[in-house]
């Protein structure tokens, strides 16, 4: 199924909750191995948690990195596991390159059979940097996530320079709704090429989801980072459709005792039922 | 050694030739195994066959990680054989996060005793996806190349965008200079922050160094990409200091027989002899 379809689907049926898997050792629950095992098991933890409450995990690939190759197995298992359990897969490895080299980078995550439906792309080297991905989407079903205004402090220093009459993040936003708008989803209307879309900034999401009518936009920044609900009013659609929200920290780690499953249950709850109010209030 | 200092006295015992090591399965040379361990077998056989032209090999992570985690264990492997042999070692894996992501990135790399001397880092995200790598530096002796200007077709999209008196990647080079201005090497003057800068376009090269006086260049696309020893001329100090120049498919795959590491120490040869001509015109 088309990428923009099957979360849609998966939306409806669940929630825009996204939990980032960012699984810092020094972060881990008490008890839980300070090694590759031990964020294997939290992880898969988190899965079991959340699996009915979110309909996406997003693994941050620099946690798994920081473990060495063990950390890469580590993140392939975790990756099997949460698509068994029905949750759509993200890998956030903000990944950028050119020629073969993005074709190798496509090819490590978007292939057939992968357990990784989706992954996140940086674009400062255009289309070049782009367009393989787009390809592995259209051939095996898979999308993308281009970095469009995140959602950090220093976003700015590039993202908000003035480029003639709009700024930096603007150009790239309507250069995203270009490459997707051939691989549009025909029961929901999304593309596979998404964006991602700081919660840092209500009045630039408003405006950056008007240039991306059918991006699926992955909104980082809720909780720890400072977004709220009301925030993020403006990039979902009717019923919550067309985005995805992501909270890493305030859910994997809303315990450090022994108790860190319910709580992680506990915080997904809560995050869900903050952005259904805002989406039946808007 | 502070990497500046260190890279600047590999340069002169060497060359400024850079050997990308980007083992693309399907072009590994006859009677190589299509796995990790054939990658393993011809990335080492290639850093015997350079080891005393080349100051550098770049191991391009997308191809390592293509292969799994079996991929990663062959990166960290050649890594550390590759050090062993005398060479500075570049991981190209672009990577850009902020805040906890980024110092786990960091970490991955640029920890102590890393076999990892240095490595790429995209801009997208501004200081807060950069100070942490230059932090990584500051302590343990190590080196980040930002990408400024690319060397492929579609590097303009967004990099040439007119961001008022400037270009956007004019803007990004005088973030650079200042990211790196408080951590030049005593000896070498060179800084250990420094920009990619592609071979194809001359004389942006050249205004581009005079933003970056201390900062080393990384000089992508010469060769199979199309840049000419002359094009990179303005990247050179006297005598050669201050930038690399990286060849990868051109090296690698000089022959697809059995004589595949006589023919990359042939190429690399070529390679050194067209730049130091450059160097002593310059």
């Amino acid at each position: 199924m088309h990428y923009g379809d099957a979360l849609a689907a998966r939306v409806a049926a669940t929630s825009p909750v996204c939990v980032g898997l960012d699984p810092a050792l020094d972060r881990l629950p008490d008890g839980v191995a300070r090694d590759a095992a031990g964020v294997t098991l939290f992880c898969r933890g988190i899965v079991d948690a959340v699996h009915d409450i979110a309909s996406c995990v997003k693994l941050q690939l620099a946690y798994f990195e920081r473990l060495g190759w063990e950390g890469l197995r580590a993140f392939w298992d975790i990756c099997d596991y949460a698509k068994e359990r029905g949750l759509i897969v993200i890998a956030d490895g903000k990944r950028n390159d050119i020629g073969p080299t993005c074709d190798a980078y496509a090819d490590a995550y978007l292939h057939a059979g992968s357990a990784v439906d989706a992954m996140t792309v940086s674009p400062y080297l255009g289309s070049d940097g782009v367009l393989p991905f787009v390809q592995r989407c259209r051939e095996h079903d898979k999308g993308i996530y281009i970095l469009v205004k995140t959602s950090n402090e220093s976003a700015g220093e590039l993202q908000d320079l003035p480029a003639g009459d709009e700024s930096v993040s603007e150009h790239v936003a309507q250069l995203v709704a270009g490459w997707g708008r051939d691989v549009i989803g025909a029961s929901s209307g999304l593309s596979c090429v998404g964006a991602v879309v700081g919660a840092s900034y209500p009045e630039e999401m408003r405006y950056l989801r008007s240039l991306l009518p059918q991006a699926p936009l992955l909104v980082p920044g809720y909780g720890a980072q400072g977004g709220t609900a009301q925030d993020i009013a403006p990039a979902f659609y009717a019923g919550g459709a067309g985005a995805i929200v992501n909270s890493s920290r305030a859910i994997l780690f809303a315990s450090a005792g022994r108790d860190w499953q319910l709580a992680a249950r506990g915080a997904a709850t809560a995050m869900r039922s903050a952005l259904n109010e805002v989406i039946a209030a808007s």
